[in-house]
C-alpha cells in the first residue's frame, strides 16, 4: 500500500466521531451492532410522534432528540428541518460536536464478508476517512492506499499524496438501494455481489449519494450535508441524500476534497414499499432530469473559500436556476440559507468547521 | 440487470474479432488459452530481429508479421511502427479487417476466479463491449448492465440507455503493472484482490491505460489505438500503452463513447526488469507532469467527428505545445499523422472504421 494508510483504527475517533440515526421505532437493530458501536456516541433524532418512547438497547451511550426538541433548540430556523422523513437525521449533524459523523438506517444490519466474518463497516469507513483520496486521476487497481495495492505505472507522482477525504458512502448487500420504478419491476432483485474495492469518485463527476450508510469529516463538509426539505408539507420525499450528495460533491471538487465509495457494506434488511416510494419519487424522478444538468455546470467563484460560502453560493444559483421548475426549489432555496444559519449559530465561529 | 446485456458470447464474434499478440519469442504461452482463443484468428506482430523463427502451437489460424513485412507494407510510413518494444502491437490493428481486437501479452496467463473456476478473458472483454457504458454520471453499484445490478436510486432515467462502448481494459492478477520505481521499492508485492466489478470511466476523467490485457471497437475507436514512438532509436519505453490511452480517452470523451475498467483478470505471470524498466521510463516519469495537464485540458473542435479528424487534431496540438518539453514531442506528432495516413491506406474509406 502506499504509504499514507498506516493506520490502526481499533475504536479509533472514539471520541471523534458520533453516529446519528434517525428513526421511529425502537432501536432493537443496535443489539447486533454492540460489538462495534458500543465504545461511540449516539445520536438519535427521533422523527414523527414527539410523545411516543424510543427505547434504546442498555449500555449505549447516546443523546435523543424530538421534534419538539429540535424546535426548542432551532426556533424559527426549525423549518428547515424535515418532518415526517429521515431528512431530519441532518439535525444530528448540526448538534454534534464531534468531527466525524456515521449515520446508518435503521434497518441495515451487519453484513458478513466472503469469508463469513461480520463487517465492522464503522471501522472501514474510519479507515477511508482517514486515508487520502485521488480526484484527479483513476487508477485501475481502486483505493491505492489499500494494503497489497497502489499507484499503477503510469499515475503521476505529483498526484500520489492525494487529497484529504471528507466523504465515504458505503454500500448495502441484499435489498439494493433501488428507485421505485425499479423497485416495482425488480421486486425479486438482491444484491449478492462483494465488490471488494474502494474508489475515489473522480473530479466533475456526480453521483447518487445514499444517506443509509454514509460517514464524513464534519469539520471538512458538514455544513453541505444538509438533508432538504423533505416529507410533511413537501412535494417530494427520497431525494434528501441525493440533495446532499449532489451539493457535497459539487463543494469538494470546488475545494479539493475526496469522495470515496465502495466498502464497507451493511445489510440492508427489507425494501420499502414501492408504491408509496412512487408518490413520494415521481416529481423528483421528472426533476432530477433538470437537477443533475444543473449541477454538472455549478461553478463556484475562487472567493468561495469555506463550505458556507460554497452552500450560500449554491443556493444563490438554486433560486436563480431552479426556481423556474417548481416553486419548491424557491422554498428550498430559502430553506438552504436558514440551514447555514442555524449551522453557524450551533457551531459558532473559531469552531474549525466554520473557518470565516 | 439493465435490458442491454442479454447478451449470450460464447465464441461469439468469432468471424468479428483479431486477438493482437506482439512477441519475440515461441507463443507457448497459448497452449492455456486454447479453449478460449482457438475459434479466433490471431495476429502475430513478431519485434526484434526478423530472421529469427516464432513458433505457434498447432491449431491455431494466424497471420505473423515481421519487421521486413511492417516495412514492406507500409514502406517510408512504417517509421511510425516501434521496433523493439512491444508498441510494435498497434500495427496489427491496423493491418486487422476486424470490428473488435483483443491485445495481449505473451507474459499473460489464464487467471483463475474466486471459486476456483478458469476466467475466459476474451468473452468477459466481449460482453464488455457489447453493453453499454455510463460516462456521465456515477453508478455506485457498478456496471448497471450485469446480471443483479441496475442503476440505483437517483441515476437519470435519460442517461440509463448509456452510450457505446469503445474500449474494455482489463486488469491483472499476481503482478501487478507497476513503475519502476514502486517495482524498486515493493519487489515482492503481488496482486491477489480479485475485485468483482466493471465500470465506466467517467467523461473528463484519464486513466492510465495498459495494453497488457485489453480490448477496442476498432471501428469505433482504432485510428486512435497508436501506441506511439517507443523503443529502438527512441528516448523512452513503457509509455506506449499510456499514449495511447490518454488520446483515446480523449476522443472517446468528445465523441460520446465509453471506456471500461475492471474484470477481466489476467495472470500475469513475471515482472519485468525494474532496472531495464527505470531507464525506459525516467523520461516518461517527469514528461507525464506536463503531459497529464495537457491532455486535461485539450478540447476538440466540435467540427471534428471522426477519430480520425481527432487524433490529427491532437497531433497539432501535442506540437504546438508539447514540443517546449522535448523535441522528441515533434517527431512524436509527426508519427502520429503518418499513423493515421497508413491507417487509412490499408482501411481505404467507405469502410466504416473511416466515416468521412
Amino acid at each position: 500500500m502506499a504509504q499514507p494508510s498506516t493506520i490502526s483504527p481499533a475504536t479509533l475517533l472514539k471520541d471523534e466521531l458520533d453516529i446519528v440515526i434517525p428513526t421511529i421505532r425502537n432501536l432493537d437493530f443496535l443489539e447486533m451492532w454492540r460489538p462495534f458501536f458500543q465504545p461511540y456516541h449516539l445520536i438519535i433524532v427521533q422523527d414523527g410522534d414527539p410523545s411516543k418512547t424510543i427505547k434504546v438497547p442498555q449500555g449505549f451511550d447516546y443523546e435523543l432528540y424530538n421534534r419538539n426538541d429540535i424546535n426548542r433548540i432551532l426556533g424559527p430556523k426549525s423549518s428547515c428541518i424535515s418532518f415526517k422523513d429521515s431528512a431530519c437525521r441532518c439535525f444530528g449533524y448540526m448538534v454534534s460536536k464531534k468531527k466525524y459523523i456515521y449515520t446508518i438506517d435503521d434497518d441495515c444490519f451487519v453484513a458478513k464478508d466472503p469469508s463469513g466474518k461480520d463487517i465492522n463497516a464503522l471501522e472501514q469507513h474510519i479507515k477511508n476517512l482517514l486515508s487520502p483520496s485521488t480526484p484527479f486521476f483513476f487508477n485501475t487497481l481502486y483505493d491505492p492506499y489499500r494494503d497489497g495495492a497502489d499507484f499503477v505505472r503510469g499515475y503521476p507522482f505529483s498526484l500520489r499524496e492525494g487529497v484529504p477525504t471528507a466523504v465515504s458512502h458505503g454500500l448495502w448487500l441484499n435489498i439494493p438501494d433501488y428507485d421505485a420504478p425499479t423497485q416495482l419491476v425488480k421486486p425479486l432483485e438482491r444484491n449478492s455481489r462483494y465488490v471488494d474495492a474502494i474508489m475515489t469518485i473522480p473530479k466533475g463527476t456526480l453521483f447518487p449519494m445514499c444517506g443509509m450508510n454514509l460517514a464524513f469529516n464534519r469539520e471538512l463538509i458538514g455544513p453541505a450535508m444538509y438533508f432538504g426539505l423533505m416529507g410533511d408539507g413537501q412535494p417530494i420525499g427520497r431525494y434528501d441524500d441525493m440533495w446532499a450528495g449532489w451539493c457535497t460533491k459539487v463543494i469538494c471538487d470546488h475545494l479539493g476534497l475526496g469522495v470515496k465509495t465502495g466498502l464497507p457494506y451493511i445489510w440492508h434488511s427489507k425494501a420499502s414499499n414501492p408504491f408509496v416510494n412512487l408518490k413520494k419519487e415521481y416529481k423528483g424522478i421528472y426533476w432530477q432530469e433538470e437537477l443533475i444538468p444543473f449541477f454538472q455546470s455549478v461553478t463556484l467563484p475562487k472567493d468561495c473559500t469555506t463550505v458556507q460560502q460554497c452552500y450560500i453560493e449554491i443556493s444563490k444559483q438554486v433560486k436563480a436556476k431552479l426556481s423556474k421548475v417548481d416553486d419548491y426549489f424557491n422554498k428550498l432555496a430559502d430553506a438552504m440559507v436558514t440551514w447555514i444559519e442555524a449551522w453557524d449559530e450551533l457551531n459558532p465561529s473559531g469552531a474549525k468547521s466554520t473557518p470565516k
